[in-house]
């Protein structure tokens, strides 16, 4: 069975899919990125598809199945390297992708996770006066 | 053909292999990624071969020209990710990867390329007074 790697840099995952997915190596995947995120405490995770000239629904239900698993696990997954030709298709088809956030590369990929999560801390500080004023009420 | 993709990180380009490498998807990997290095002026190129069970002598000499076309390109390249079992067999085939430099993981990878680099700048800095010397005297 082919297993496709996750690589570790800095806070994110990578995930370059590049095989043929097929049920057993979904599952396989989705196992492995559950267990790296918790091992590993990231927040971000990042999906490779360059490689890929199709999106068909069962790739496109991984890929959302994954996003949700690690929105579950406080982890943000950002689909990069689309092609233009799978968007068209994609589209055509009628797949939303569901959840799934894209970026046009890895580099993007980054900014944006990066971005999502500096906009969570910009929450966290902005929650902490109105805490501190109705202690002082 | 199966292409493999190449992912550009900051100031390194990453490759993760994961098929069964023809001649073919060898000779258009180099091309790809010597293009890569000249259009974005990377300075490492990291080689992930997680996914690969056996590391035999055509892919051994595929990472070897890799390294060299690399080298040549003023950019450094580590093979990362190598599983025990691969390192085994090829101390056992005899193989000895030449001129190609490993690390653990891709994080150590990248630390490898950057303290590299970074000697690097530090022999020129070493340079400079030698060169100022010559020219005052």
């Amino acid at each position: 069975m082919e297993r496709v790697p996750v690589l570790k840099i800095g806070d994110i995952l990578l995930v370059s899919i590049q095989v043929d997915m097929s049920d057993q190596t979904a599952v396989q995947l989705q196992e492995d990125l559950a267990e790296r995120i918790v091992a590993t405490g990231c927040h971000g995770v990042i999906i490779d598809i360059t490689a890929l000239d199709i999106v068909d629904s069962f790739v496109g239900r991984m890929l959302s199945t994954i996003a949700s698993i690690s929105k579950v696990l406080d982890a943000e997954t950002v689909v990069v390297g689309m092609r233009p030709a799978v968007a068209i298709t994609l589209v055509e088809l009628g797949l939303s992708l569901n959840g799934i956030r894209t970026a046009l590369n890895v580099e993007r990929g980054m900014e944006l996770i990066a971005a999502t999560r500096d906009d969570d801390y910009g929450y966290d500080d902005l929650d902490e006066p109105g805490d501190q004023s109705t202690d002082t009420r």
